[in-house]
């Protein structure tokens, strides 16, 4: 792994690109090459064509003259943070021209063909990419990352997979920085609690059903558990924090549960990729934790985090979940992927 | 009603106290005569005696003498804001003393021929008053609300009973006000959730079931119905939000759970007591509602808020439910407990 | 007063509109008959037509057909809530065709011929108002009150005036609300400050030097006093705070001018206007006092409190102020001009 | 510089003693060898005999074993977070007994033969040293740090020190980890403005003309500046923001009090020591910054934030400035004096 691989960003000027410009700093693979945005942006510098909300710009990034979005100067290895208005036909227009697009937007993560991935959890699902570029007579491929709520919830519940999942309820507490800038107003949230999210109980529900589900040739099929959300945003700048209640089949005891979380270690972790956090999913032990604040920055923003593991009177088990929504749920995820697909020979 | 009733309050100086005292300026049937405290605040003036909370101290109540709290120049009709660590005992002194405590300490909520009383909900659970008088030997006699977060649930559900609930799942988000004060660290909830609330599952769990119990001449059935819940700490200063999941055994359709919440009235509404909202389920049809910040105060803080209710995927129906935690959840509700047994001859 | 007077609201969809319907409700004298908008709302009804930030929209006014902002069918009297953008014209076209435009608008307030008022302070600069006329060959009249910062200061130092103010440096924690809807982003000041706001420390320098000063005939000779404004936005839902260091040409001492705050009383006071408070300015003793979130909403949203007066090293003396931004600051403002003007006479 | 130092906390249970331990991880000349505390936690692990509220408290630590806080076994070089309730005598006592006590507390900050370090301001106040161990008869010496918000207007006005400031009025926005833990209730500031701490502006106003004032041989002079604070807390985690107006004997130009401010550089600089930012003081040309969320952190949160710089109509210019209140107001100033004390050979 010497060599350098250069990569670009689709949507660079959005809250999501310039999450992916931060944790692409010094990241010891890849090199951050190349910045696509929309017609009114391009041709100027990055610091000229957007207003950057993470503390202070890079310097590095700011001189970078802006491209349009479309192929052709852009490096092979694409992270895609496009609005979802405009993701479906940039994204195919780049995996088209053979580009390896690596996507954070939510337009093509429910097609049969393309991976919804979290490298810890189902990371066959890369298997899909050959009949996806066979299918669609693409050179190129689209890889995509769940949801910010969706990869708590995931990340919680896949080592627990093993004890046949039937039934999941499930209640956000998120971040308003999962919403983009300038995103959620401040006289809507300050002080408040706003009890619905617009299509997100939809995606955490199909989604979760989609990664936990198993490859079979050219599609995935989908966990059959039952899964219900109830997504509210609150006064959190980082950090989607979400109560789970959930049924097994297999009737697992309270320290099964417990074990399978604490133990749980995947591909990313067994091949040391860059951004895995060495132990994915931390069970805190306190009474009170996770806390976005205190905890969601831990571990460079990569872990999830989970406590409270107790009986559920209703269904088996109940528990608290919490990760960094624009890291693990974001960015990172979407890192890590590449990571994940370069460790497996697919950026070859 | 043209008599007018003293009334005092057990534990005057605290947050409750406070809540009591603001509560009950300008009622049409009480006259607040008596306050009293530990003996800390015995024979100070009430505004020396405590840090007022709430804007600021009615002058008439400020000028007051705070008294120990030992039966002897209390008024008959008592509001008990007591702290649970010493609840237990001066309440029952009292009520041995003759007094009527209307209490929304948790001590005895849970005693089996205590009311714990919602009075849209459960009105009949006072028949069990004379049988705690006899057990007892008691003049007075003990009558309870439920904790602040119980009662925004049991709000929502009491118009569903009907239909016969079989299991709940509720997450809260609960307003720092329901700790009390100095209660909740800001170094513990700006920009923060806290998982854990002590003893709050708990309650909810128990005290749902009986609350929406059959009285049985010297107790109460608890419902039968599996209770689940999540207690989570948010930075909202007022208002208490919950989201529920349930389940019913008759299968009613949305058309008739909605019709339910929207044309229930209960005794206080027929009686129309002085405390209770004119509606006191209150449906809201905008997708992001209720709010507590912008809907709690609305009612005068006595009505409860339900929102997006639809299908669950897991159980039948979900729904969001929101109301004012420290008046309809804590010295509202008392007081309403008062107006239904004044209401019922039970003050005469 | 017998007679009601009929009132309309131009720009009565946005959050300043908001403000004054809700203000509105229930007016002794006034009532709302009118609402005008953009062409995009008009024909629509008034429920239609926006989105409600404040609680509940009142269910008569959510019925109303809102009208373009053309002169036309709106009564005599009307509030001005434009967007600056759109003010200047709109409201001079309503003017000319002999309307009384009381304008919570900035664009006409720093012109030589119109009144910048604040009731209690200045009501002699309302006689600008013939010389307006005249000048411009108007039948109506434009007049208007001041920024929701300056307001917060002027309420403060108008008692003090008679000690010949000579500096001023004040410093701002502005609400949220005062910047509309949706305003402030919550990324920006969720666990923030923002120490900028555009154009705030210029309005808040001029305004407060023509309120506080002298009509001379056909102008206002502005206070010579120099005045230095530093704004700051903060997650405050409502209340504008201000820290203030004041110099006086008369050294007066601390009780003095502790007396001049307690004991100012104006014409709206004398003549009981219907949104006058008691007592214009309160002065609590409380050392850590007045807050927003405690204090803002006390006597209706339409007194100023002051507090911790004590001596400045560098100029005479420094307090803190705060009042409530969008009712005495915007919506509350205007009505009582409109009260005061109605008093003169002026409306007939 | 091999030799590593070992260094003791005086008061390492409390938040200031966190942050001392997190503070002080990795450095590269310091070993957190001691930990000392009050009776009731001595002899217990460090892990039980607190609660950490910063993240995860690190493993080493949590297992060391807490001393008394008496001369003893404590390494010669100590950092005291002791509370003001017990540092006078416990500071002394290990100072007597040859420890050289970097404190944190505001005990012995305003006596005369006590340096008051910024080490980029006044490294020459060490010089008080040799003076204080001579009349006191001690080995040891007691060096302290200002308090939080006084060293963010002090890291902002050293740079301009050399145009002979003679008025300074500054406002402050304090955030809530200067107050500790539990410090400030949630009910007091979620959503709300405090305007008031306790002495938090005669500590500003004093220890401001200290450390901007003279050696003089045995004792500082201090500056003549007149200066004026008040002081606000609002709901803010980490970073206390200020407003200063300023007044200079020598009426510099805004383009060198620029100058001034962006090229300042102190001995921490020129000697490169560890803890110390390359940019003491960073101007930020943006038109709302800095913020404490946003920069508070920047540069380990060590250097201080100016912006806005413009001409004040009263003094001569306003600014506002920032820094974090916790690293650079607390923990990380006592390191980075310990460190100029060491590159002094002061702890040879």
């Amino acid at each position: 792994m010497q060599t350098r691989i250069e990569v670009g960003i689709l949507g660079a000027t959005g809250m999501v690109g310039q999450h992916f410009i931060r944790f692409l700093q010094g990241h010891p693979w890849f090199d951050l090459a190349w910045l696509g945005a929309s017609d009114r942006s391009a041709g100027k510098t990055y610091g000229d064509a957007m207003t950057w909300h993470l503390g202070v710009v890079p310097e590095t990034v700011a001189g970078m003259t802006v491209d349009d979005c479309k192929p052709g100067n852009a490096p092979r290895l694409l992270f895609s943070a496009m609005d979802a208005s405009v993701a479906s036909e940039i994204e195919r227009a780049f995996a088209q021209a053979g580009h390896i697009v690596v996507s954070n937007s939510r337009n093509h993560r429910m097609e049969s063909d393309v991976p919804l991935l979290v490298p810890e959890i189902n990371p066959d699902h890369l298997k899909l990419v050959p009949g996806q570029q066979r299918a669609r007579g693409w050179k190129g491929q689209i890889v995509t990352n769940p949801n910010c709520s969706t990869i708590v919830l995931t990340m919680a519940l896949g080592p627990l997979k093993q004890f046949g999942i039937t039934k999941i309820i499930t209640t956000t507490l998120q971040a308003i920085s999962g919403a983009g800038y300038p995103g959620v107003a401040s006289m809507d949230i300050v002080g408040n609690v706003v009890p619905f999210i617009g299509n997100e109980e939809e995606k955490m529900q199909q989604e979760t059903q989609k990664i936990l589900g198993e490859f079979r040739g050219d599609h995935i099929e989908p966990l059959t558990a039952k899964v219900s959300a109830h997504c509210n945003r609150v006064a959190v700048v980082d950090g989607h924090t979400v109560t789970v209640s959930v049924e097994f089949s297999a009737k697992p005891t309270e320290a099964d549960v417990l074990h399978a979380i604490q133990s749980f270690r995947g591909v990313p972790q067994h091949r040391q990729l860059p951004s895995a956090p060495p132990n994915p999913v931390i069970y805190m032990h306190e009474a009170n934790r996770p806390q976005p604040r205190k905890d969601a920055e831990r571990e460079r923003g990569m872990a999830a985090f989970v406590g409270r593991l107790r009986a559920c009177p209703v269904l088996d088990y109940k528990f608290v979940a919490m990760a960094h929504n624009t890291i693990r749920g974001a960015a990172g995820a979407a890192v890590l992927n590449a990571e994940l697909m370069h460790s497996e020979g697919m950026l070859d």
